[in-house]
């Protein structure tokens, strides 16, 4: 499968790098791909320079978000939230009806941390996508833990936990939990339609206590329900 | 130890009934003892009515707001979210300093189903609750799973899962943590402060998610982090 990545920071970098291990041809998006190049600091989060990732990840090909978005047959939004819904409008007629997985929080850092939601309870990022960009197949998934474990839930328990999705169409959910159980999930959970974005993203204030509280990203949640009878 | 329980629907008997089989005193608070104990009809969540209850809980005692607060050393809200704060404040003086174990979720049905969240992102109904009574020693509880697991996590899974407190005075959530142990919780987790309520309460849009996919209540999760060291 070919697979566009728009954003090029840790979840866009860990989920092109496990994606080519598995074979895919992926093509990560940018805003500008001479600036992304050229940048020799950590980026605001702290990862390496994008260049310094590249060179051990050559097969790896970077190009504008439109060229990107035309080269992918599947597209994972792995933007910042905050700009998430600006760029996807930039780029809907080449999103057009192809799936696209929406993996980005709406994390707002303006007000201290820990950051606080720009949008939920009422809606989700994973809605105001979809509303967007109507023909798209938007599938929310992966957001609830950290990218690292998003690529690899071996990293915990021996796979031993969930993940989720959120999504308006059936076939749509049916490929991402492909993906999903191609990167070692057992068993991701449908939550329901994109509306149950508001349920993944609500997740976020819950996950940034524990995260500060484990002062370890690296952790999930297994749900513990009796079996169905 | 002596408990008083505010509210008397599924969550505030199921507390009721655990902590009298644990060999605690508790009085149950009502707005109208004579109206809860003449209603004959099932609550507005289909629970029976608080009579027929009580007849199989003959050792728990009821009264009103202010008298059963009186009398229990330890607190329990287990109110209606939309109801609490008032309720609280107005039973505020006989609270004083006594640790209040806020059990109530800022659920708002009056948008629909799912219900939404009347208070979250900046705020949570355990700050508004501290904030209400400044002196009450407020921990967050029990908040993030259904009544019967709450008391009896062996329900599921052995007890292998988890519950979390929030609140600002170490002593109190210390004493809400030997609560949790002896209903068989074996490791609770401290979120932080009060403020960490809001993740504790924002969880309930997945969680209710969850429960409309599994079409039961009796789930919770279990925190899966490597090992400290």
């Amino acid at each position: 499968m070919k697979y566009a990545i728009l954003g090029t920071g840790m979840v866009g970098r860990a989920h092109a790098a496990r994606l080519t291990e598995l074979g895919h041809a992926v093509t990560m998006g940018t805003q500008d791909v001479a600036k992304t190049m050229a940048s020799t600091r950590p980026d605001g989060m702290g990862n390496p320079p994008f260049s310094q990732w590249h060179q051990a990840n050559p097969a790896v090909k970077l190009a504008a978000f439109a060229d990107a978005t035309d080269q992918g047959e599947v597209i994972i939004n792995a933007l910042a939230g905050h700009v998430a819904v600006e760029v996807l409008k930039k780029i809907g007629e080449g999103i057009g009806r192809k799936v696209l997985i929406d993996i980005s929080n709406p994390l707002d850092f303006s007000k201290g941390l820990p950051p606080t939601l720009s949008v939920c309870n009422t809606s989700s990022l994973g809605e105001q996508i979809q509303q967007a960009l109507p023909q798209a197949k938007v599938v929310k998934a992966f957001n609830t833990t950290t990218a690292a474990v998003q690529v690899n839930p071996q990293l915990l328990s021996n796979g031993e936990h969930d993940i989720f999705v959120s999504g308006n169409d059936a076939g749509a959910k049916a490929t991402v939990v492909a993906l999903q159980k191609s990167y070692g999930w057992q068993n991701p959970f449908d939550l329901g339609d994109i509306t149950s974005a508001r349920g993944a993203e609500m997740f976020l204030p819950l996950w940034l206590r524990i995260f500060a509280a484990l002062d370890n990203p690296l952790f999930n949640i297994k749900l513990i329900a009796p079996a169905k009878t």
